[in-house]
């Protein structure tokens, strides 16, 4: 069994490792930026090291200071979180090279799925549906004309190296394809040195629904149902529930069975998240993309399946094998999550970093706050705004929506401004009730103009 | 449906049920003492008044103030927490003239069950298992000493109008059965006004278990499984759990019927804790009292069950029909409680009132909190010494002690003394890890002392 885990991360899911670190008798290190020394991390850690300025590029991505400290103290495993080194397939395989247990699949499984056209082929062939689009990477923009007379306008064209996001541009016709597809080219050859992009049926009024999987070394392989992500604001989530009120129980295990299939065709261990397009036109669904790490996201699958996902995930790791079968994981009740970020929601969501002067988080039934911040912690300017996740748990969609409204009335963040008013509005929004929204929320409603202050 | 609560209570069971109501839509009237002006149920409930001076007979305990503001304020209902008002008759009896609900028992189940010679002979003919000894209140010395004889020594001399271990007195032979007849029958007439005694015979190696039952006004009641409190010091509870590691199956069905029967023969409507003496020498169960009220320790039964108490003790308080049936509860995992007091473990658990400078809850999963404390607030001296209720679930019991340990560890309360560290001692302890134990815990170890700083 793991003994000593360096947590390769900050903020919250730093914390989260930590936690359960301390819950398995594990000892844990922590790194850290010259930023981030009055972090929680630091304080909760059995140690800690700092690891390079602010900068994540010289802390929180810099591999070699990062293994070092894992070697200087004798840590036989690194859980990389999210972000950063999450999904680096160098370092994992520096893990490898060094007799690190790197917490998380090979770095071959994370190559395929990181290569989204080789990606896509590998669910092609493992019967997971793709949405329609050309075969692998288009040669040139002739071949981008042909494939899109085929599939039909509008397309989506995306850089093989690109995900989360970045590396996607969306053509209405041949005119704005033939543009499109150099301009992604350019960028992505700057960004990620790879210029390949390929194209896709663009589908505009869908769902982001995810499909949670836990593999460990010895074949197995289970689901643990679905997390909606419909409310983003530019590709970023902001809310995420499960399950989705979208989609009815054979769905939902279509969708799980694709997802298990999916993990297995790339030999997948550890904790991992495919993504699907819930295509509400016809109700069908298509592989996005594959998150070979833990998501922000996952207490939601944890509040109703009670399951830990990074105890499992450590577990796996160790060589065990998975502590449950397929058949043994339930689902109870409703699970929402809030990401409550250092943003100012009546200023169009403009960073606010600063001192948290007073911080409060909300308790009791049903209520869980997974968070890095105190009351007196300055919020450093370098990284993401997430300061809070907060998590609830009820018998019904509308329970869990009722204690994320009173849990968000008496979340106390006083000292900088946070997303919590964007939430309230979200929590009493008629249509985020309803259930019945596709992922233009956001564009569609003007949450925070709406009804006004 | 009651539309809106008057709360006479204050702290972490006034946040409770104001919580509650916000997550049931319902309106929360607070009302505080002159102390209790800067109190987070004060700032939490849609309203708040100020009910008297700092001493609780002038303000919690101040049946014609609170009634005053529930009929000024248009409450419909009152719930009454824990302690203070919530076991008083006359109260329940001034609640139905005034025409507001009281959310609990009718006057007439709190008064048979608040009689304790009472509650004992109700109980009997319900046939639920009573605690060998007199044939209710003894007439005089003679009498006791023939019962005495019968059942024999040592025999526990109580006070009928006590409870919560008050008016209770043991003795080892005749000598002190006298004596501690009269003692008690004049602490008793002072104390209650009653100077009533019985006996029973006194049982010294058990732990205390009791069942949570939930009754409605249309004959339904179920029992939600028991809670252990073994763990106490001078008859208050520190610890407890659910389930209880002393029980088995056939029993804990055994015990839940029996507390159901108890329930019914005083016709009682609401949550209610039927409190068993379970003989660790061979095996029984007898009837101690019952709790016409919701407890303390009532989140490790939610935890396991997901059974909100709060809102079904609303729910039925309003005239709905009980929301399960028996056959419907389910109990999942384990659950441990600490309670968190503001006393110095070190010095023999002083109440340590003061400023808190610094409070941070921990959060993560499986981990609840209950608390009305924050940064800055001063806990006023006038009342228990209760500051949090730190409430943990997990798969397994020794999950539950794994995550309360790492809770206990990150939990800071910085300004005054709290009981982190005992409770910290007391999750590391060979015989409490082991589940085997009776109630003379704190007696037969010292856990402050024997690992001292």
């Amino acid at each position: 069994m793991i003994e000593r885990i360096l947590v390769a991360n900050r903020g919250e899911i730093a914390v989260r490792i930590i936690r359960a670190c301390k819950e398995m008798g594990i000892e844990s290190v922590a790194v850290y930026s010259e930023a981030d020394k009055e972090s929680l991390h630091v304080q909760l850690a059995d140690e800690a090291y700092c690891i390079g300025p602010a900068s994540s590029k010289d802390s929180y991505l810099n591999k070699t200071n990062i293994m070092s400290v894992a070697k200087l103290t004798n840590c036989d495993a690194i859980h990389p979180g999210y972000g950063f080194l999450a999904e680096n397939a160098d370092f994992a395989e520096m893990c490898e090279e060094c007799n690190v247990i790197f917490i998380g699949p090979s770095a071959e499984s994370i190559s395929k799925m990181g290569t989204k056209d080789v990606a896509r082929e590998t669910m092609k062939d493992a019967g997971v549906p793709i949405v329609p689009g050309s075969e692998g990477i288009i040669a040139d923009v002739e071949e981008g004309k042909k494939v899109a007379k085929e599939i039909g306008y509008p397309v989506i064209i995306k850089a093989t190296a690109g995900g989360g996001g970045k590396g996607i541009r969306v053509a209405k016709d041949e005119e704005e394809l033939v543009k499109g597809i150099r301009i992604t080219q350019n960028e992505a050859e700057t960004a990620f040195g790879n210029p390949g992009v390929y194209l896709e049926k663009y589908i505009e009024n869908f769902r982001h629904v995810e499909i949670q999987i836990m593999a460990d070394g010895h074949g197995n392989a289970v689901h643990l149902g679905e997390r909606d992500c419909s409310v983003q604001r530019r590709l970023q989530k902001l809310i995420e529930e499960t399950p989705s009120p979208a989609i009815d129980e054979k769905t939902r295990a279509d969708m799980g069975q694709a997802a298990v299939r999916a993990a297995q065709a790339v030999d997948y261990i550890g904790a991992g998240t495919v993504e699907f397009i819930y295509d509400l036109e016809d109700n069908t669904y298509y592989f996005m993309e594959m998150n070979t790490r833990i998501q922000v996201e996952h207490p939601v699958t944890e509040m109703v399946t009670g399951i830990d996902l990074i105890k499992e995930m450590i577990r796996v790791s160790s060589g065990e094998v998975l502590s449950v079968k397929q058949e043994d994981i339930q689902f109870e009740g409703w699970s929402i999550e809030c990401r409550i970020n250092a943003e100012d929601p009546y200023k169009n969501f403009m960073p606010s970093a600063g001192r948290i002067e007073m911080y409060l988080p909300p308790g009791g039934f049903g209520v869980r706050v997974d968070s890095a911040a105190y009351s007196g912690w300055m919020i450093p300017p370098y990284y993401d705004s997430m300061i809070a996740k907060l998590i609830t748990h009820g018998a019904t969609r509308q329970e869990a929506i009722d204690k994320m409204k009173r849990a968000l009335d008496e979340f106390m963040i006083e000292g900088i401004h946070s997303t919590i008013p964007f939430h309230q509005r979200m929590m009493n929004h008629s249509v985020f009730v309803s259930g019945d929204f596709n992922t233009k929320f956001l564009e569609n409603y003007k949450v925070m103009e709406d009804d006004g202050e």
